[in-house]
């Protein structure tokens, strides 16, 4: 573990102890999924997207995430403005970058976002792949990419950007290119639950509020893992897997969280 | 009980029988729960938001519901447009001002929305102490204050605006101004799921279709306390309770509400 | 079963071999029930809306749907926008025209989109009447027609729009006006729940990335029926039911849906 990090199990402790309230911007199909999975754990998620208020909401929240799910051009407007306004007030902010690869107009978007520089970015590997310039095997909104021919793109960005970058898969990779983990567990149901990877950004911006930005990642990784791996034991498809995790995200202990052996640093 | 009150028990029969359609106005985060505790209490809800249809869809519903989670200035207009075609027709509205105290947009949107006299107005102490001109400690789109505190402010607003009001909480307060009570019941697992409140005021919506405001609010407070009663007892955490509350919305009998002990009147 | 039918069962199989990206535009409500019912059998959802990239989007997916629920402007024209790109590839494309009977504005904007020649016509039974020019007593977004009333109406859009059209109700009605057949099954529960018909609209667009037309509304209506009878099984009310509906089919094996006998071919 590097010097000053800290644990998954602390920073949930933190999380839980001052409920910080998390400005969501992020697509129609995430909404509900990622404000239930933010309320489980313990953040208070508040979904604020229009231009006239976004500004005066970024800067009262503990952390922003941005979700270019489901994009339009007032939205994007609204979410340029909003990254501007977290920045202004020093409020950490979270990227992801929703299928940037799969038309020009999402390239472009995510483009302009990132220059915005994000405290976390977090993509499937074909989305890291795309926002590093790079072309990968991403269809609609699914990886085509493996998380290990993402991770050179993922530390590259880290370096050019500032921003931890999360690569989200099976095992994920997390790095701020002087650091690096990989975060192991979680369940083979979770591609197949809409909108998982959406909520996973919304909690990196709830732990954000508490913590620094590569421990969020890495505790938003680490909890997912455990809360997929208990949620998989407790369902027997999707649907139940779906409502298993929420209940999980909700139960879990700090002391499960230190036990649990999901994190591996290289 | 006041004389030509409703009880709740005979509010549900008639809403299960004359299953009333509800035009609700509401944010992208309820839309998908909001209309599932319509479906589940025995009410038709239906999501129309559009400038170019609301007046026309409006005056054929039995209730309109209003709900301003999700705001943007089209979806304002669309909603001021709705609750004057229903006023226009006779049709019963509810307002649920979420958050206004978060941004001044919000709080000037839902000070226009009240001068159209909604027959019934929802919020937390937060929300309602807002309406009324005092400034309360609410933060994101939780109340930061209690229902107690707020319950002049609620009575004030009756007055005011004609309007029930109905301030939620842990122990939730209506009024009409010369009539109140207090709603005890429910489940600490109703906060941890997003949408509770927005869906709250939606099937005061339903109830306000079949039975007259003030004993349309108590009921849907009513089967909320008893519904969420019954859903802790089945549930582990707040995935599964919001699983459990929708089985109990729906299997609930009038039987089971008159003998439940949730109401008080003052 | 008519000569060069593709049954249900491998339907199925070649729906999770080749995991098709379907392009979704739907409404508020059903994104997330659609987007989780299509990954369940084995499909790809993307919920993409915007006017500056359905164009590029539409041609990379394997079919198109189109459902009407939340309409608005921007929407109707990426809509359109949309139906015009899917049919200059040759993608298929599906269109569910909800409550085209409600307003004078979703009644024009169904009309303009079924010109645009969809593969797939899927309502229940007063919107198929509404499409065909009959007046129902469709209320809200629910029928109040039945199936019997609305197969002639069926057929008379069939051989006037090219399409194969699908009645749902308790029991469906799916022509392309030379083959007719019937599927029962399904569950009371499934109107209970929100965005149920929705969904199954998208499941239409899975399956018509991989068999003909008629083949493919009637794979994803026996699928339902399955699906739907099983969840009823292991559910004890509308929120139980989502649950076990998405749990059922994800696992519901080509061989139970040829053992299944919900279909009837007229």
């Amino acid at each position: 573990m590097p010097d000053d990090f800290t644990p998954p199990d602390t920073a949930l402790t933190r999380l839980r102890e001052s409920v910080p309230l998390v400005h969501c911007i992020t697509n129609y199909v995430a909404m509900d999924l990622a404000a239930n999975v933010l309320l489980a754990a313990g953040g208070s998620p508040a979904m604020v997207h229009a231009e006239e208020e976004v500004a005066d909401f970024a800067p009262i929240a503990g952390a922003l995430t941005i979700n270019t799910g489901t994009l339009s051009p007032p939205w994007l407007r609204a979410m340029e403005a909003a990254a501007d306004a977290a920045n202004g007030a020093g409020v950490p902010w979270v990227l992801d970058p929703v299928a940037n690869f799969a038309t020009p107009y999402r390239r472009d978007a995510s483009q302009r976002l990132l220059q915005r520089k994000p405290a976390i970015l977090r993509g499937n590997a074909s989305e890291i792949l795309a926002l590093a310039g790079q072309s990968g095997a991403g269809k609609g909104a699914d990886s085509g990419d493996t998380v290990e021919a993402a991770e050179d793109a993922a530390r590259a960005l880290a370096r050019q950007t500032g921003a931890v970058v999360a690569v989200t898969g099976p095992v994920d990779f997390v790095t701020d290119d002087t650091r690096a983990a990989r975060v192991a567990g979680g369940s083979d149901r979770m591609p197949k639950v809409t909108a998982m990877g959406c909520s996973q950004a919304g909690l990196m911006g709830g732990f954000a509020a508490v913590v620094p930005p590569l421990d969020a990642a890495v505790a938003a990784l680490v909890l997912f893992a455990e809360a997929g791996t208990q949620g998989e034991r407790a369902s027997q498809g999707p649907g139940s897997f779906r409502v298993a995790f929420l209940d999980a995200l909700a139960g879990i202990t700090p002391e499960e969280l230190s036990n649990a052996a999901h994190l591996t640093w290289l």
